[in-house]
């Protein structure tokens, strides 16, 4: 052995990490952020608690109250949910129950690029699906992938992570039933595109569903994520989930943001409309293609123009945007998130222009 | 395949969940929390902080500013720290990232329970070494084992968790000397024992050295953790990092512990003391032998009384202790906490009274 980096798994080593160059902008619709916080009186609540309960004190071991409140607002039973320090930690830990060296993971690219990253980190082996030609999902292409891999594990962003693609809850049934691995949804935004899975629960044995709080819920910087399965899914992955693993905190942060659920939908709804409305005044600039989306951002692939280019070009004015161009397949596109309408507009006339 | 389950790997399976019951008592002497809080003062100012820093933007990708604070803090450079929700989840990122099917891992018996956990989950081989006659750390075992295993990881909790053995800086000089494979120490406790390894990280490129908030920092509730090692090899950590893993109130909380230490110090100076009152006055009453401990908390042996009775009768006068009597040869042992003077009184004067 000549260096200590031969300690390193050779999976590892030959992995580039994921990361996101630190940029500061005014209009920051990079991150799919919810532009819309919590209103400050319902911060200050949540602060005055924090004040009461004792920072140098364990969380419960299991967060009941907050199981127990996520169960009654996405329709779910409590002992079928497992709470997580943002859904990217319930991902790892359904992925570490379920990978071991070789094992077929069945994934849809391109999309959200960690389920792949840990998934090689872990020694198993990337079954990649195409989208369709129009960056929509090709269902019948998943649930046979599944089948010929006897994938243990497939995982679905969906709405898709950066392409806004969806699968339809008939869909998702279809592809649960059409072997005995695991699905996973990742249901990061599903509040854009008004509809959810967690009714296949009752159906599907094999269905795991994953949520976060960082988009519709405006807590991206409070990271709480949670998972829903069936009761004995959820006591095997629950293995793989740290000790302590949501603070203090951010559970009582979470427990606000439920209360607050109707202005939260409010929220959504008006992203939702701006979607639409920036979606239209974009296409009608010409010389791009806007995809269909069911989340809070849209993907827009240019005809003329290198989107390294235009994002410097957004950049120098101000607005800051995801070059998603390293991505197979989006080699001429850019992902925007939907801002303030003031933030939406700013973005428009920007990409009006001639930059 | 016949149950939904059979996709979870056969190893995990197996594994018994690590799990606490909840209980709650007056003297809550059961996880080696600080009793002292931060000043309210300390706690107001991270809050108002709080309210100015949008909830719904995600932390930084890498918490730059926390970073360069806890090089200054623990001496070490800011390009060769991870931050961590709590330090278990960069021991998990330490794992995933040397441990596959087979691979040997050295670790002592008894320790911490999650070293071994997560190395069965990942498929790793757990290398145990026996702590000596009187629960002391054998560093030539530990290196022979090393050697012989030609192991790429070797996770050494000092002082120990749940024995309050600890390794010298000479120890663990001679330890990472012994073989090109990883050496970790986790220093959870190291305030307690006035000593600490991070000088040895110029000489040795195989140590990686945690730390935690949950102990002496007084923040068990807000799940901070570091990671200390050469850049390189963070970098390589760094891949199976979740990424904004630290929730940025967390972050403002850490850099408000930071800006305390004086108090802190003295808070663990008292700590020390008492230990050293409680051992004594334990030890005094007969039927018990006190461990020598570098931690907050006692190792205690009972002779002639079996430790979940004295646990249960504990409890029942309010006083809330660990139980550690399922650990490998701790059969006849409780864990006690060291609290405030008047938890420790409390504690005494039970263990005094024929129970």
């Amino acid at each position: 052995m000549t260096s200590v980096l031969d300690n390193v798994k050779p999976e590892v080593r030959a992995l580039r990490a994921y990361t996101l160059e630190a940029r500061e902008a005014v209009v920051k619709i990079n991150q799919n952020e919810n532009p819309h916080e919590l209103p400050d009186a319902v911060k200050r609540a949540v602060l005055e608690r924090a004040l009461e309960r004792p920072w140098g004190r364990y969380p419960p071991f299991d967060p009941a109250e907050l199981q127990r409140t996520l169960a009654a607002f996405a329709g779910w039973r409590a002992d079928g949910i497992l709470v997580g320090n943002g859904s990217n930690e319930l991902i790892e830990a359904l992925l570490l129950v379920t990978v071991g060296a070789g094992t077929p993971v069945v994934i849809p690219q391109p999309t959200f690029t960690l389920y792949a990253l840990l998934t090689k980190i872990l020694g198993g082996r990337v079954v990649p699906v195409e989208l369709g030609p129009d960056l929509d999902y090709d269902a019948g292409a998943i649930a046979e992938a599944r089948q010929r891999e006897r994938a243990p594990l497939t995982i679905v962003c969906s709405p898709n992570n950066p392409t806004g693609s969806t699968l339809t809850v008939e869909q998702v049934d279809a592809v649960c039933a059409a072997g005995p691995g695991l699905v996973a949804i990742d249901e990061a935004y599903f509040e854009f595109s008004g509809a959810t899975v967690v009714p296949l629960l009752e159906k599907h044995a094999n269905l795991v569903v994953l949520r976060t709080f960082s988009k519709a819920m405006a807590m991206a910087g409070l990271r709480v994520g949670y998972l829903l399965a069936r009761p004995e899914l959820v006591g095997e992955i629950d293995k793989a989930r740290l000790p302590y693993n949501v603070n203090v905190f951010s559970q009582m942060a979470a427990e606000a943001a439920v209360a607050e659920k109707d202005a939260l939908a409010a929220s959504v709804a008006e992203i939702v409309r701006e979607r639409g409305r920036v979606s239209e005044e974009l296409a009608r600039l010409g010389g791009v293609r806007v995809y269909p989306s069911g989340a809070n951002f849209l993907l827009v692939e240019l005809f003329d123009r290198a989107p390294k280019d235009v994002f410097e070009q957004l950049f120098a004015r101000g607005i800051l945007v995801r070059d998603v161009s390293a991505y197979p397949r989006l080699g001429r596109c850019l992902r925007v998130s939907i801002g303030s309408r003031a933030e939406n507009d700013a973005l428009i006339a920007a990409m009006g222009k001639p930059l």
